[in-house]
């Protein structure tokens, strides 16, 4: 089954049947556009913000990590553009009150809710979330969630250039939340108020800009490939002059066949000096950096290659997930990369009998390897393969009853479902040559 | 240098210079009590966050994790009392108009401020920041940034104990940001405004509640012995019946001596049925569970292990933080244990003869470890033993003249400047016996 050909409903039941996303505090009924990750989910996000993080390191330079604050200042999101510029046109249906971002329904035709012609103007609706930080509520005191995770970066560019002794090419990567008051949320992880970025700010000279926009871009695609998303599921769309940012000099979206067709994974832009010189700019600040070589100054410019954990998590998912039939049942897998996979094993007595000696031994490997693992001896065997399988365990090994005498166990794979035996000793090592 | 002897100054300096912690988004002036953490202060978190679930591991049942969202509804925090009672009490000066929290001053004397008695009445501030959701500003779409990670466990038990297949007793484990909007945030990572916490909720029925209350208390104990906390530095504080909180049957802080005194650390409380019963009597949802063994029903009891990550952070800088006298010099070392420490090894060429070897065994290490290590060719070799020093890397490993012949590098301990001599192929081997 390709990606294309999987439903959104089928992926949203799995998730929150098998504990990885359950709608935000459902027992209040859930907020729209927000979730909170399951145990499974947990592990899942875990391991693609480990095998991004591991995908940065590269032969041209250093990458540091960075953790901004969530609440970020008015003059930080003023000096960014974000207070002015960072909004979506909406109308309002006078009759209804119900409220539709303006282009996305037909203001010629009624309101899809109510059935009557009685549109507002169409206004721009600011996307940042507000507070206010301090018991006084006076404009001094006006904060905003941040809504991307880049800027944190170009703000503290010089305390970390200053302090951590890297030199320039190199990035600055972050892993953490961002928030937009979407006005409407949609397609699951796809378009969420409450979301997580991967971002890697990388820090260059002007000439060397346009051949890291390239490099970026190959390694982002080799990092697909290798944690299991099919070349046929992804594609470069590159953003024509009217379709490019005000701060960029050229964009390229890494686009997934998502179940609801091809929309953006990842973009990678060349942001040139465009976010360092408006700091520099609105807060005093210099931003440049000394060139020995020249004995001049330059603003840096910049590659930003920025993509959702959510939405990879959700493209991971839509790619992986698979039905087939097995000794006449329909059977559903998720058929996830090992290295992402949340479990990396289970360990299954055939019967009870072997309970103790199964237990034993997943407490070994769960010590030796640090590896999330399962032990389960509830249900019949068949059963306990259909429910690794659904949370897509690549292995499932099995203690039987030769295994006293032979010292070996039998492993499963998950998608072949083909065993194979092997010795007691043996198990770590063949499982990190999947798993590393 | 014991803990109670380092300056706070001098940690902020440190923190600041090196790279660990740094004002939020300090080019535009910083936000009282936000923090933006460097690279250094990263890798310091995420091995606090690492060791802390390591931790929780034990033979008396499993433990998950849950990652909810930080934008949590009116509805939520209402039924877990906290848009009633999550305050602090406050006075303004009528004069200057300056905010205080009216514990903290006496209000028989002047305003500190501006020196005149001119006191408003003491009055209650919700601590919760506030926002909305969705482009309509009214009641329904009111939300919070949740002021504890703990309600996102109460609220998701059933969908975990329903998909996870865990049984009683069990833990869910979360970290993650909590924001109060604290109206005097002080002491750096002590009592801040954007946060982040470390929270176990251990499920478990009625009466084995007093048991593992004792039982988690140890394993606390012995977590902060094995990570680097002296024995003299911590005590316990019993709350008495007037100090618990409305929701307690017994807690017990953790206290740490920090620069500034006996603060808590952690918060062990029996929280008993109360939050369960609150939820379920709020939402209408049933959250007891069916034991198999009497044939009834139960709201199961709770006992929390709540610690701050900044805490445990600050805490662990202040243990560590030692100034010594090396070669007629003033040393600043930060004595960290090796698992907690942010590199775990530096590779030193001796000179720029060596660097090509050096750089080579740099990036070795690193492949075959996955662990932070650094590579410095920059200043005489006593001065990057010092900038290792003070940034807590455990090794330094160096390359000279007669390397190349003997095939050994010489390895230099932090905290004594011993040096041995080893072989290059023993360096994983000798780093790991420190580290895991």
């Amino acid at each position: 089954m390709s990606s294309a050909s999987v439903t959104l409903e089928k992926i949203v039941a799995l998730c929150k049947r098998r504990g990885f996303v359950f709608p935000a505090a459902e027992i209040y009924g859930g907020l729209n556009g927000i979730y909170d990750f399951g145990p499974l989910g947990v592990l899942l996000k875990e391991n693609i913000k480990k095998a991004w993080l591991q995908s940065l390191c590269n032969d041209k330079g250093e990458v540091v990590q960075l953790d901004g604050s969530l609440l970020g200042s008015h003059a930080m999101w003023t000096a960014s553009g974000h207070t002015e510029n960072f909004h979506d046109p909406m109308v309002d249906c006078l009759n209804c009150k119900h409220r539709y971002r303006s282009d996305h329904v037909d203001l010629k035709k009624a309101c899809p809710h109510c059935g009557k012609l009685q549109w507002t103007e169409p206004r721009n609706f600011n996307m940042m979330f507000q507070t206010h930080l301090g018991a006084a509520a006076d404009q001094a005191a006006l904060a905003y969630l941040r809504p991307e995770t880049a800027q944190s970066v170009f703000v503290n560019f010089k305390q970390v250039i200053s302090t951590s002794r890297v030199k320039i090419p190199f990035g600055i990567a972050q892993v953490g939340k961002a928030f937009r008051n979407e006005i409407t949320p949609r397609q699951f992880l796809f378009r969420m108020r409450e979301f997580e970025q991967m971002e890697l700010e990388w820090f260059c000279t002007p000439e060397q800009a346009n051949d890291f926009f390239h490099f970026w871009q190959e390694k982002r695609l080799a990092f697909y490939a290798t944690i299991g998303l099919q070349k046929e599921n992804i594609r470069i769309h590159k953003h024509e002059g009217h379709e490019l940012s005000h701060y960029s000099k050229q964009t390229h979206d890494v686009e997934y066949q998502f179940p609801f067709g091809w929309k953006e994974l990842e973009g990678i832009a060349d942001r040139g000096d465009f976010d360092l010189s408006q700091h520099t700019k609105h807060s005093g600040k210099e931003l440049a950096v000394y060139d020995e070589a020249t004995k001049q100054s330059y603003t840096p410019h910049v590659v930003e290659c920025s993509v959702g954990v959510d939405r990879l998590f959700l493209a991971l998912f839509s790619e992986a997930y698979k039905e087939d039939t097995m000794d006449g049942e329909l059977r559903t897998v998720l058929a996830l990369n090992p290295r992402i996979a949340p479990i990396k094993a289970a360990f299954l007595p055939l019967t009870k009998k072997q309970t103790d000696k199964m237990i034993a031994l997943y407490h070994t490997i769960q010590q030796h390897t640090s590896y999330a693992v399962q032990f389960d001896e509830s249900g019949s065997i068949g059963k306990r393969y259909r429910r690794q399988d659904e949370i897509g365990t690549p292995f499932c090994i099995t203690y039987d009853f030769e295994s006293d005498t032979d010292q070996c166990v039998t492993i499963r794979h998950r998608d072949t479902a083909q065993q194979e035996r092997i010795a007691i000793e043996q198990i770590t090592t063949y499982l990190a040559q999947y798993i590393q």
